[in-house]
């Protein structure tokens, strides 16, 4: 593997991409940014990290604190109004500062794919798995019904599409975004995992 | 690689799907099944090699010799009009007959993927390329204008897509239907063979 590599994971909900970034993360020593990189557009944008938590990577980029985009009654007060947009930018901003000063890392969604698609090094890959598949998955994983695992499974991935889409105007999941689009429901985690690795190999 | 490994690969046209297909052959020590199974379909369907290479795999399945599938004025004739849903089964069987003497093959196309789809070792594959890259590689392969080259690669999808779909009812390209979707574009043809050479190393 090359000294300087970043990793970008899309993945659909429930397909077992976040656990594969962070086997990958282990077995290559490479760090993961997530929690880590919440708390760093927290301090950025100056609120909470649970704030960031609960709206990044959603759909919800139409209205926040009740405000909708573009509403015509601006004020000078509007400045200080963390849209979903300048969130979308300070993340990427962050997203940007992290991959060049650590040089290799990897990201889990967040447009990360698409943010640094141009910087030399960095890799692509979508993980996708059928809707049974990922149904059970959440089912185990979030311990809920199959009904509530069918639920959520299609409010996420409508939701991750809706960010991607309306940023990047590049279609999630599409394969042409990706080095590899790899389908858990049947090569199972691990084996994803050295699909990977073995890619990565010079 | 196990003893008994079927290889499937299903290709955008221009994606470079057959060429992985033959250095596949090459590296691995394994027979690409092409022209044979159209000799050996010929042979079944007691007709010219010309007759099947030119039919199989295209959207051309509701009229054939002039004849609609389904026409009301059927004759005791009829049984001997080779319709295309009949080539299909003929060459379906043929598929299975060569995987099960065989042990270890290649197909390209042709519905291999799901007709052979619950043999053990079989392995499918769907090698995808950006339609930049694909009109490039067709003016390059084919000698054709920038305009033809799109021409040809609509045509040829559409085609293959539609003969997928309806023999199948399985959606050609959907990475439900493969292990991995490979972009040429971004991999290129040599390191989608070793993408594909890896991931079937035990």
């Amino acid at each position: 593997m090359r000294p300087n590599t970043i990793i970008c994971i899309s993945r659909e909900y429930g397909s077992g991409g976040h656990e594969i970034a962070e086997k990958l993360s282990e077995d290559l020593g490479i760090k993961l940014f997530d929690k880590e990189l919440i708390a760093r557009v927290a301090k950025m944008a100056d609120v909470s990290e649970e704030y960031i938590s609960q709206r990044e990577e959603t759909g919800d980029y139409a209205y926040i604190f009740g405000v909708p985009i573009g509403h015509p009654a601006t004020t000078p007060m509007d400045e200080c109004i963390l849209t979903p947009e300048k969130l979308f930018v300070i993340q990427s901003i962050a997203i940007r500062q992290i991959a060049e000063q650590e040089k290799s890392c990897i990201f889990v969604g967040r447009c990360a794919d698409v943010i640094l698609q141009k910087l030399p090094g960095c890799h692509s890959f979508f993980i996708h798995s059928s809707e049974a598949v990922r149904i059970q998955r959440i089912m185990d994983t979030e311990d809920v019904s199959e009904r509530e695992a069918k639920r959520l499974m299609k409010k996420v991935d409508k939701e991750r599409a809706s960010y991607h889409n309306y940023y990047t105007k590049i279609k999630w999941g599409h394969p042409s975004n990706y080095e590899l689009v790899i389908n858990t429901g049947r090569t199972g985690i691990d084996k994803a995992v050295k699909v990977i690795e073995s890619y990565l190999e010079e």
